[in-house]
């Protein structure tokens, strides 16, 4: 059972910025990434889809004998209770909470503000994951055009200065000033430069990709079924549309190039 | 027959500005318009998940008894034989081929540049249906973040100009210089005045829009299909997601407000 897989699963490529730092965090570990890139984006669907497409998807992981389940993609994130009873004892574990609590941590007393597709803005789950800890108000703000820059590839620049700006500026404004701005969607870590910059250095930028692998690694240890060190198998990839794109965009979210090879194509109708 | 409505169909919300310049070409016409919100965006996905979504729409559409049926998305026009096929004597148009016709017409030398979804860009369809009717070069460029920009309204301001000279600069720089740019995705017509100006003032561009409102006002002509002038029920909405969404975002695309109340959700899986 320790020798399985981890499964991670997203809407498409942004769940990588996770895998990456997972893989970091837990380099013994072998993991099996499925991106649902037939149907994405999540961010601007109703909460039934996405929760439709997240239980095939993680069904599809559950077949091939993951032993932890990772929802790495914000906008599913909403759906980990209906994954959860339907998964039975698999540990599920999504990317919001370890965001949220990452960020109280950071500020305890608030405002904390939240970047994120429409879906998981409109949905609150940042919002409700923050009360459910703490007592910090929140800010957040929809960013649909960094994820059309970043899987582009398009990172850092006038451009991403110019759309982080429109975005950032408002949101920044709040009084009192937010301390913490959580990146509540996977892709956005790869512009996290510019984010950076724009927010202003006195601002502490969560990651809820290193977030997650911390509290990944807290479970595997608690339950007994974290791996030991020593090689293991590739880690693999499984695709709903165009594996090939997959293989190439994705290299920017993973941070290293990913054999075409090792993406399989499957069908989750 | 001819008091039914013309079908339209589009992965999403761009296909409204077909819609718009057919209802300003054909007053007396009414439309039933499909928008794949749960899937959208194709233009990223690969050929055969595209015509296997456009088969479902279609057949939604045919199931509605709809006259004739318009592909109002280029990535799925290319899909048009395989539909045309399953769909038998229902009279069928895509965007691609008047846009092609439209393009040979102001440039029939070419060079001709097209600016599409990767989808449509990796297709080759223009390049196909230009080849077939003339004998210009055709110049290609994806151009993503256009799609993101006009979903959010972002149409016009600093922003879109910096992400019109990354996409046209290099393009438009194709010696000899083309004389015709063809919008082949239906959200571009929104940001038309950016792009004609990015581009030049020497540059015809081809709003592939237009020119399919022209070819099905000649189909229903040539059939005998076309709806006397007076009074007719309201156009209606189809959407696989998110009705409210498609109405707010419609809007922008459509070119007038789109009452929630006439977009109807539908399941295509």
């Amino acid at each position: 059972m320790n020798d399985s897989a981890i499964g991670i699963f997203d809407s498409g490529m942004g769940g990588l910025t996770v895998m990456r730092a997972l893989a970091e965090r837990l380099p013994g570990e072998r993991f099996l990434y499925l991106g649902d890139t037939a149907r994405l984006p999540y961010g601007s669907k109703s909460a039934d889809t996405v929760k439709r497409y997240a239980l095939q998807a993680a069904q599809a992981l559950v077949a091939r004998q993951v032993k932890l389940l990772v929802v790495a993609c914000n906008t599913a994130s909403v759906s980990l209770p209906a994954l959860q009873e339907a998964l039975g004892p698999l540990p599920a574990i999504g990317v919001i909470e370890p965001g949220a609590r990452a960020a109280l941590a950071v500020s305890p007393g608030g405002p904390i503000a939240v970047i994120a597709t429409e879906g998981t803005v409109k949905g609150g789950a940042y919002v409700r994951a923050i009360e459910a800890h703490g007592q910090a108000p929140v800010v957040q703000q929809a960013c649909p055009l960094f994820v059309a820059m970043a899987e582009e590839g398009l990172v850092d620049g006038p451009i991403v200065e110019a759309v982080a700006h429109r975005y950032l500026d408002p949101l920044m404004a709040t009084l009192p000033r937010p301390r913490a701005l959580v990146l509540g969607c996977t892709h956005f870590p790869v512009l996290r430069s510019v984010i950076g910059r724009v927010a202003g250095e006195d601002v502490a930028l969560v990651d809820s990709a290193a977030t997650t692998a911390q509290a990944v690694a807290r479970l595997l240890a608690e339950r007994g079924l974290a791996r030991g060190a020593g090689p293991h198998e590739p880690h693999r990839f499984l695709a709903t549309d165009a594996p090939d794109r997959f293989a190439r965009v994705g290299e920017i979210f993973l941070g290293r190039a990913i054999d075409p090879g090792s993406v399989e194509p499957i069908d989750l109708q």
